[in-house]
């Protein structure tokens, strides 16, 4: 590797910058979201669609256990890439903060208050020191206060609202997808089937079986039925 | 070693990941995993059943001391595999998790809610200072909450749900036995045979004597008696 | 790299001065800020005028969630470039810091106060171990106790007041074009015209659509319409 | 040393994994045991019987404070082989454990509680950083449930129960021989004899005076006087 | 460079000693006072005068926000060469010192007093881990408790009176000329000609708005008015 | 140095074990130890006597201040070899021992006590992180309960009794000379001549004045004036 | 160097002895010691008397600020020879305890039991992590407890006393001079006397303004007045 010894000298503390102002462990962090199976979502007029790749190493693992899609309170939904037991630990931050927001203010937080929590969580993982930052991305969204909104948080712990994205190996093919399939007007089953077929895109092959969708509206969080996915595959291959 | 100068430089530290985005402290934990003696899970229509190897050094330790399958408070059951002290320190985790639940709802905890506790423990040291991450795998199982569930943790803090699954020495053999062989509306008793059937699968030559069995079903948890065990044993061969 | 061994020895570490006294992860840190998109800060005489590149990766992306410009407390405004998750820190930081001083002395602190409890906190980071230094430059501005004030805070943790100035990407030819084309006596909107001709300068083929523009004066913060900061590029053109 | 620089790189830290799943640092702990003089213990249908070599360095030590064999509480009896200092610590903690157990209770705790408990002390210095392992192994027996249990405790913190075992120098010699010759039905004067027997063959040329015998049954704790370990010499030579 | 290899090993330790005995942090954190600006300090019969360079980058940088010399609480003055956020703190921390003084005792601490109380804290940061030395020295001064007195406090941590001292660039050939022109019996006037011609000397051509000026007497801390200051070099060129 | 390679990899960290089970910081304050000049113990049948080389570097040095021979509470002894700042360390620690001692039970530790909660001390260095070990053996000498005990504690916090021994440079040579010339029976004035003629033979021309001899019985601690000691030099030679 | 190699191992880590049982970093510390300007310390029949080289680098730097004695509660003396800032913080502690002692028994701590607490500290900083030792060694003097008492303690924190002797550069030779010329018998002139022209012995062309000195005596602690200083020097030349 070029520059291989001079990289090397700074990507092994977390505290720590390189000369040209990197955090190497972020990138390494980044790396491994990249390596993750693949999660997309998408807004429509009033949801946010979460589709996820939850191919599975072995028949007799229990597809429902390969936690992709979770939901926090209800309303609000989060989606990972990357390592699954660090997005747990998120996950269980996230719904300890909404837990605590629903104390103290009656109700529960809206969707970019939440995003933007957790993504305090990571940057101070990658700011201070006897800690790795988090090697997972999520997507967080809901229709909590008026309208659909769809938050990424990075490895960073920057926070970011996306009309669609997608996170974790083959994102940048299927963000390509979106910008160009991607269209304002969208009713929820739409937006099922843009994500899946986003989805598609980035996962070589992944069968009916394989993906794990759920809306987020204003009712709240729903997993999609299976037999739902499948029609989806039907009508688009 | 190939590549060797690269991986040894981010592989002596938990807190850091590797360019690649690799935990490698996790990955060689689950070598010692790898390492351990074979235990074997499967669920039938109305319980868990784990197999163990448990074969000693010598005739005269007391077999009953090594200690792969452990009742936690009655009902859950956790077997294991890799170092036998980090698995006796996640058992202690357990049993005080099921009695703070009990306590606290007036129930036991349910197997997937006692599994992710003990996730969570995992998960916790491979990415805070100050500690190495265990250096052992879980199956958690039990009839707590309605049907059998049966779980397995690994080194990251990863849990998922298995139908049957093995981890330890030889897991690979024995899951691809599992996968041929494991089939639904099996009853405890064919469960105890098919368990036995694949920890053979995995151990060369492993005798009556040396496999542990134990049943968790509606009733509780059962150690499966040493004659019972043989007379599968016999059966089969 | 010339002289690349002995400055090795020394830019590992926060809390450590290089031979010849300086403190490299605070330069790498200012770095990272000129990594970052540029943001130009102008005072006039009746107000202080933020003008960002909030340029995004893709059209997917909602511009308004690339927190460049961020309203502290109705009065404060704080503009970044850099690390956004550090930034995002620093403001939460300015935020609880307001709102502590309101509560003690019944009114909002002063520019010059907010700005230097910021350089503070970023001071700490970079003289105490356990963490990094921030990866962050702050424009911090208002109208809160007389006259406009301008303050940027860089990763040392140096506070300084400006008539006008730029950090981030293009900052020395922002500046440049600034200490040319900066006269006393300018009004809010000529502000905003020097501030978004002097952004210009430094980023190349930036649109309408990609700066935010933001004023503090002494009746609060505003965000400047899309349409009006378009205006300003067609009269500029 | 072949695959040195392999090893070198894991073996300086508690809290590490080898690539291959192995802790060095307990490894060596486990050195440090074989270094130690020997001690032997044997289950009888009654009792639990403890064999130590306590040979001296010089004739002016007072051979008792060569203290091998501690009475815990007046029942359970600990022997240790490896650091004599971090046995004693470890006894302090089981004579406290058994202390508390008692308050608590009302009853001392049983051979296993309290070898467990030991085991958790030294599992938790494998793990957890700051701490290096205790660099000594225990047999651990007492009369105290029932009938008559021997534990082994060793560097990694496992704990596992036998018939009969040696732990320290020439362990592995005596082991062998207790597996030949040791039998059910024994009573402690017969335990004493192959106890005696079993310590001679791993340590060369040990005299009367310089081995240490202890008996625990239903009575308690006693050392056995130098003049029948003697007489016992004379009946096996 | 010669011996460096030896040097290298000392010197990125804050809490060590070389072979010599000496503490290179400390003498690198000097460094870095050297590198900053000037700054003189005189005494005179009733007074303490002094004289910064406030030279700043960029015309529209506003020069009062140069922060060189500070009013600590109305009587002493703290002027700083060196890094500018070590500074602040160390000012701060003064300011503090003088609060609670005053509030226990009912009267301003006197500059002795002030001084050493600073020169703890800084000393304080060269033994004790996790922090690293000040890159700053200080000169504090005022007419508190009977006469002036004027002192400085090096990154060493120790604190040293002076009737006329520099610190900063430039500061051995300005105490070269102090040690040649300075005279008792010197009024205020003559103690700020004095101080501006001394900073002419090490300072190339700064030019009447690029130096701070202030006087502390009996009266308290004054600024010394900006057209005084241009007379001063009107006279003396 | 062969080997040197290998140990240096171990040698470094307190709490470490070389590969062949050894602590080598602990062997090195045994070294420190070896440094040490000359302390003898003796056990007579009704006390415990202590000579120590107190030989000076400058005649200019009151001989009194070179402490080697503490008197703990007016009954205990305590005389070291090795580093004397680390023996005044311990020798505080017995103190507050001997204290609390008498403040819980009414009367003070027994000779064994005393020498054990010492050695806690020295052990608890030598395995937990932050502190290198004790520089410095003791001897624990009295006639609290019963007989006269002498102790040994060494560096690795190993308390050991003797009839007599020796600690310090030459003790090897010390100890062959009490093997060879102790015999039971002694009386106080009996054990003095044999310290004595010990010590010189350790300490090449060792003179009265540079030598301390105490005494602790029944009725406690007591120095011996330096002309009985030179009346048993004039005597032996 | 020859043998650099080795000793550069164990010689950057305050906690750790090198092979040979040396702890390098306190050897530097005393090299500190001996770059500073000389003290010297006497004792008379009625007084203890120091006389420190206070010579300066700048004649405009006040002399009385170069503080070598420091009277600590009006009996109490403590001179210093090394590092400046290190003997401030050890004057600091010794204030305090003075203090606190007075408070707890209602009088001043002897000399004996001040230098010890001062050792104390010192011993502290050479055994426990995170804290260099003090490059500091200090004469503690004065007539508190009956006699004058003369104490030394260096950076290992060993206190030791003396009728006589010296600290800092040149202390060998004038060690050498007081072995040859102190006597009993002397009054407080004799000692100044003594005491000047010991100092002038190791230090080159000292002249009487450079030379501080102090007497304790039962009276207290009192400065001697320069002109009585220089007709010392008038009549020894």
């Amino acid at each position: 590797m070029q520059g291989g010894d001079d990289r090397r000298s700074y990507d092994r503390g977390t505290s720590i910058f390189s000369p040209d102002g990197r955090l190497y462990q972020v990138e390494y962090a980044r790396e491994a979201v990249r390596k993750g199976s693949a999660t997309v979502g998408v807004t429509t007029d009033e949801s946010v669609v979460f589709a996820s790749d939850t191919s599975t190493r072995s028949p007799l693992l229990e597809r429902d256990s390969v936690e992709k899609i979770h939901d926090v309170d209800g309303h609000l939904g989060v989606a990972s890439a990357g390592h699954v037991a660090d997005a747990r630990r998120l996950v269980d931050e996230a719904r300890r903060f909404a837990q605590t927001e629903r104390l103290r203010y009656g109700e529960a937080p809206g969707v970019e208050t939440a995003a933007k929590a957790i993504a305090d969580v990571v940057q101070e993982s990658t700011q201070t020191g006897g800690m790795r930052p988090f090697g997972v991305a999520l997507l967080v969204g809901g229709v909590v206060d008026g309208g659909p909104r769809l938050f990424e948080t990075d490895p960073s712990g920057t926070p970011s609202a996306w009309r669609a994205t997608a996170i974790g190996s083959g994102s940048d093919e299927i963000r390509d997808y979106l910008e160009t399939e991607y269209a304002d007007g969208l009713g929820t089953s739409d937006g099922v089937a843009l994500a899946l077929d986003a989805l598609r895109t980035g996962t070589d092959g992944i069968t009916p079986g394989e993906a794990a969708v759920a809306t987020m509206d204003a009712e709240g969080f729903r997993t999609v039925d299976d037999d739902i996915v499948a029609s989806h595959f039907d009508g688009a291959s």
